[in-house]
C-alpha cells in the first residue's frame, strides 16, 4: 500500500531536480524549500534534513513566508457532518473529525472564518496529534493570540506536520520521534500473578460523547499482545480504559491453574511440583454469591489525559476484588 | 414531620389492644401478628420484638400465611413512567422507580403479571434496599425459582420491610441494623496530607442511564462533612464516585499553606514553626502548562457495586497527579 | 500519681504571691517570670498565659536573660551509661538517654563541653520531643551556629519545655498542642475487610541499635485498641512498625467467618444472611504449602521518620499476600 | 573458565562409551545411569535426556538405587565455620554455608548425624537452590518424615541437582528451567516518571544475621542495568531490598529535568517543547527543611520470601515522599 521509503543516503546523492521532485510536496506548494535543503547536502540524519527544510522557511523573505503559510488548506477538508455519509471508521477509532454533530460542524465553520479574518491565513494544526476536542480547545485558545505569536505557532505546527511526512517518506539514521505508545498491564494482587483473560476497551472521551478506539484481552502475562496504540502519534485528548475485572475474579484462577500451582509450589514438593488432586478444583477467590449478585468491582474505568503525542503512556492496573491502583508507568 | 417514636419499654407495658393499635399496620393488613407478639411480652430488645412478629407469621396456618402474603400490594404502585409527571426527585436521588422509560414501564408490567401468574401472589421486595436495576435483576432471577423457594423469599423480604417499619416506629435497645453508610476520604499522597476542596459527585449507574445522587466537596480532613449516604439502607446497585483531582492539583497547596508548613516544619525551627518568606509563594506541585493543557488525571471515576444495604462502604481515594489507589476501607 | 491540675480561672483570681508560688518553677529558677505574668492577668487561654511568660523572658534585661539561660541544668543529668544501673525501662520504650553505650556516653560529654565553651551556657533542648539520635544530630548542627542564632534557639527550646510543664499543671481553654499521635490500621485488600489479629511491633531505629517501644494486636476493625503513642509528644526520630501479615494470611479468614459472610452475602439470601453449609469450611486464600514453606510476605517492616512531635502520624497498611501499600494518612 | 558445552545433537550421535564418558559424572559415581540413557537415544530435548537418566535411577534394582543414594557426599563438605578461613565471598553474597557461626556449625553436624542414623543415607539437598536458613528448616522438617517419603525426596533433590549439572554441560533445545530472576523497578508517583539514581541494596535475612548480596543504582528507566539475581537458581529464603528514596526526593528532579519538561510540555508549545526560562530552576518537590530534618520516608525496606528458585520475582517500588506500594509483579 505505502510506497517504499527513500533512503537518506540515496537522497544525499541525487541530482538537485530529482531530490526536489522527491521531497517537493513535503512542504505544501513550496518546492523552494526542498531546493534550499538540496544545497546544503549531505544531511547526516533525517532530523538534520528536516531542520534544513524548516530553516529555509524561517529564512525566507517575509512575503514568501506569508504566502507559504496562507497557501495551506483549511482544516475543513477533513471535517464532516456525521450524517453526511457512511464514512468508514478511522483507523484509530475514537471521535474523529468525520463524525461531527451538526452543531459541531457549524462551530468549526465559524471558528475557521474568525481565525482567517483575524490572522489572514488558515488555522494550521497537526491534526494527527489531536482529537476533535483538543482541536476545538486549541482553536479557542489560539484565537486569543496576537499575530506574531500565531505566525510562530503556525510555523511550529507546520514543523510537526512536515516531520510526520518526511519520516513517512525517508528512512535513515536519526529520524525524529513521531510516534507514541499506549500500553497497559493487569496484575492480580490477590494471587500475585498477571491477570490473564481480562477484557479491556479503550475509549476516547469527548466533551459530548465517547468513541470506542479498540478492544483487547490480556494474555498470560497480563498484557495485550499488541500495544493499545503504536506506530503513530497519540492524539492529545481524554481517554478511558475499562477493565472487566469482575468477570476475571468471578471466573477464578482455574484457566491458568498450572501457573498458579507452580508459583505456590511448596518447597517440600520441589521435585514434583504437581498439584495435589484436591487442589485441582480449588474454589475461586470470591464466593459465587458475592459476584453473581453484585461484586464490589466489576468494570473498572481509568480515565486519563494524553498531552504528549510522542510519549509513552503505560497505564497499568493492579487489582484485587476489593481494590485497585493505577499510575503512569514506564 | 416524622411522628415521635414509641419506646420499647412503653410498648411492653401497654394494654394489648393499644399495643395492637400501635403496631398493627407494621405487618400489612395483619393485626393478628401484633396480637401474637403482645402475648409474649416483655421483649428485651427491638430485634426480639421483630423476631416475635416474624415468628407469628411463620407459625401461622398455611391458609392464613398464604392470604397474608397475597395481601401485599403490587410493586406497581411506586412505579411511574418518566413522562407522566414532574414528580419530585427522591431524597437519595439516583434512577428511581418514578423515572422509568416507557420501555422499562412496560417491562415492569409484564414481569408483575408473569410473577403473579406463576406464584399466585405479588412480587414482594424491600424496595428501599434496591435500585431499579437490581429490582429488575431480582425479578428475572426470582421468576426462575420454584414455589417453595419463592414463598420463603417473600417471607424474607417481608422481614426486611417490616424491620425497617418497626425501627422507624419504636425506639429502644437492640434495634437491628437497618441503615448503611457510604463515605469517602481523599488523601494527597504527593504532599502527604488530606486533599481539601476536592469536588465529588456520586451517581447511580443504571444499565441504560446514570442518575446524580449528590455532590460534595472535601473538607480540611479530606472527608465530606456528612457521609455520602447515611440513615437509610444503601440501595443494591452500581455507583460511581467522581473526584475532580485535576482541579485540586492545578490549584496547588496554597489555600492550606499553613498546614503544609506545619507538617514540613524543620526541627531546627521548632520554636518558631513559621514559613520562611521565600516559602510563602511556593509553586504548586505541577507546572501550569501541564495542567492547563491536559493533565494525566482530571476527573477520576471510581465505579463500584453495593451488595449489602446495611453495610458500611468506605471508598477512599489516595491520589497524586500521576496515580491513584482505591479500595473498600472500613 | 499526678497532682490535680490548677484551673486557669482559679489562677486568674489568685493573689500574686500564691500565683507565683503555683507557677514559679515552670521557668527554671525564675519566679520573676511568673510575677510578670501575674501582672497582666486575666489570661483568656492557657496559650495566652504561656505567651505572657515567654514575653517576660524576651523583655528581660540582657544580663537577666543571659543568667536565666545559663541557669539551666546540663543535659547530662538524664544521660546514663547503659551498664551503670538496671534503670527501669522508660514508659515510651525505645533507645532512651538512659541506655547509652560507653562510646555514646563519652560523646555526650564531649559535646556538652564544646557547647558550653563556645556559647557560655548549657545545651538546652526539649528532651521529651527527641530521641537520642535526634539529640545527637541537633548537638552537631547547633554547635555550628553563631551565638545570636543559638541564643534564639535556646529560648525557643525553653518555650517548648515550659509549654509542656504549663499544660501539665494548668487546665483551661486554649491549651497549646503538646501531644502527638501515632496510629495504624491494617486492611486486607484480598478480602476487602479489616485485618484482625495482626501482630504489630513498634521500634525506634537508632543509628547503631533498635529499641522496642511497644507491641499490639489489631482488633476487629484492623486498628489497635489504643493509639501506638498518644498523650505525649512524639520523639523526633526514625521508627519501624512491623506487621506479621504472613501469619495473618496463613491463618485465613476462619476466625472472623461471620463477618466475611455478612460482607459477601448474596442478595438472593437477603433475609437469611447465613452461610450455606459448604461455605463454612471455606479454604483460606492462600494454599497451605505456599505459606508453610516461605510466603512472599511474612513480617512487613515500615520504616518512617517523625519530624513533628505534636503531629498526627497515621501509618496504615493495605495488604494482600502479594502486595502492600503504606502512606502518611490522616 | 567454564568448558564449552556439548551439543545435544552431538551427544545423540556419539559412540556409547564416549557418551558415558561425557555424562557419567552427572549422576554421582553412577555411569550406569548414562549408559541407560545412551540406549534410548536420540533424545529430542535436554529435558528428555534428563528424564531418561532419572528414569534409569527410578527403574534400578532396590539395592542399586539404595547404594546410589547412599553414595552421595555429606552436606558438610561445603559447610565451614566462619572463623576458620578467610574464605572468599560467594558470588551471590548473602549468608553462605561458608560463614557459619560455631553454634550453627555444630548444629549442622548434629543434624547430619541424626539424619544418617535414621535413614541410612546422607541428607541430600540441591544446595544451590537454598540459603543456610532454608537448609536448616528443611533438615528439621525432613527428619520427621518416614523412610519412604524421604527416599522419594532424596531422589527428587538428586533430580534437581543433576538437572543443574546437565544444563551446565549440554546445550540444545528444550532445556528445563534452572535459573530464576530477581528484578526491581522504582517509579516516582509524585512526578509520574521512573526514579533514576536511587540506591538499592539487596540482603539475605537470616534468622540471626543479615548478609549483603549486592548494591545497585537505578538507571534512567528506574531499573537496575542488570537484574539483581539472574543466571542461577534463586535461593529459597528471606530477602530485603532497601531503597534510599529519601535521598532521591531530597535531590529533586534536577538531574533529569529534560525528561520532566518533555513529559509536561504544554500542548501550546508543541513545536518548541523547551522549558520556559523560569522553569529551569524549578524547586524540588519537598522543602529543604523537611528533608534535612527528618523525612517521612528515607530508607524503605521491602522484606520478602523467595520460594521458587526457578521463578521470576519482580519487586517494584511505587513511591512518593509520603507513600509507597510494592507487589510481586511480572
Amino acid at each position: 500500500m505505502t510506497p517504499p521509503r527513500l533512503s537518506l543516503s540515496g537522497l544525499n546523492a541525487l541530482p538537485v531536480d530529482t531530490f526536489v521532485a522527491a521531497l517537493g510536496e513535503v512542504f505544501e506548494h513550496a518546492p523552494w524549500v526542498a531546493e534550499a535543503a538540496a544545497a546544503t547536502r549531505p544531511h547526516p540524519t533525517v532530523a538534520a534534513l528536516h531542520e534544513a527544510m524548516i530553516g529555509a522557511v524561517r529564512a525566507a523573505a517575509p512575503e514568501r513566508q506569508q504566502a507559504f503559510i496562507a497557501g495551506h488548506p483549511e482544516l475543513g477538508s477533513r471535517v464532516r457532518r456525521a450524517d453526511w455519509t457512511d464514512h468508514s471508521k478511522a483507523e484509530q477509532g475514537g471521535l474523529g473529525l468525520d463524525r461531527l454533530s451538526a452543531e459541531e460542524f457549524e462551530r468549526f465553520g465559524r471558528l475557521n472564518a474568525a481565525y482567517r479574518a483575524k490572522f489572514g491565513f488558515p488555522f494550521i494544526i497537526c491534526v494527527r496529534r489531536h482529537t476533535r476536542d483538543s482541536i476545538l480547545a486549541q482553536f479557542a485558545r489560539r484565537l486569543d493570540h496576537d499575530a506574531a505569536t500565531e505566525r510562530e505557532r503556525a510555523l511550529a505546527e507546520i514543523g510537526l506536520i512536515t516531520r510526520l511526512r518526511l519520516v513517512a517518506k525517508v528512512e535513515g539514521p536519526g529520524a525524529p520521534a513521531t510516534t507514541g505508545l499506549l500500553s497497559t498491564h493487569v496484575l492480580d494482587l490477590a494471587s500475585g500473578r498477571p491477570a490473564a483473560g481480562v477484557k479491556i476497551a479503550l475509549y476516547e472521551i469527548g466533551s459530548s460523547a465517547r468513541g470506542l478506539i479498540r478492544e483487547a484481552v490480556t494474555n498470560a502475562d497480563g498484557r495485550t499482545d499488541a500495544a493499545l496504540i503504536a506506530g503513530e502519534p497519540l492524539r492529545i485528548g481524554t481517554y478511558e480504559l475499562s477493565f472487566e475485572v469482575g468477570e476475571y475474579f468471578r471466573r477464578g484462577p482455574t484457566p491458568i491453574l498450572r501457573d498458579a500451582v507452580l508459583r505456590t509450589a511448596p518447597q517440600d514438593e520441589a521435585g514434583r511440583e504437581r498439584p495435589h488432586p484436591e487442589e485441582r478444583g480449588r474454589s475461586p477467590r470470591v464466593s459465587k454469591g458475592e459476584v453473581a449478585g453484585m461484586p464490589f468491582l466489576n468494570v473498572v474505568p481509568i480515565r486519563f489525559g494524553i498531552a504528549e503525542p510522542e510519549g509513552h503512556y503505560h497505564v497499568p492496573l493492579l487489582a484485587t476484588p476489593w481494590s485497585y491502583t493505577t499510575y503512569r508507568g514506564s
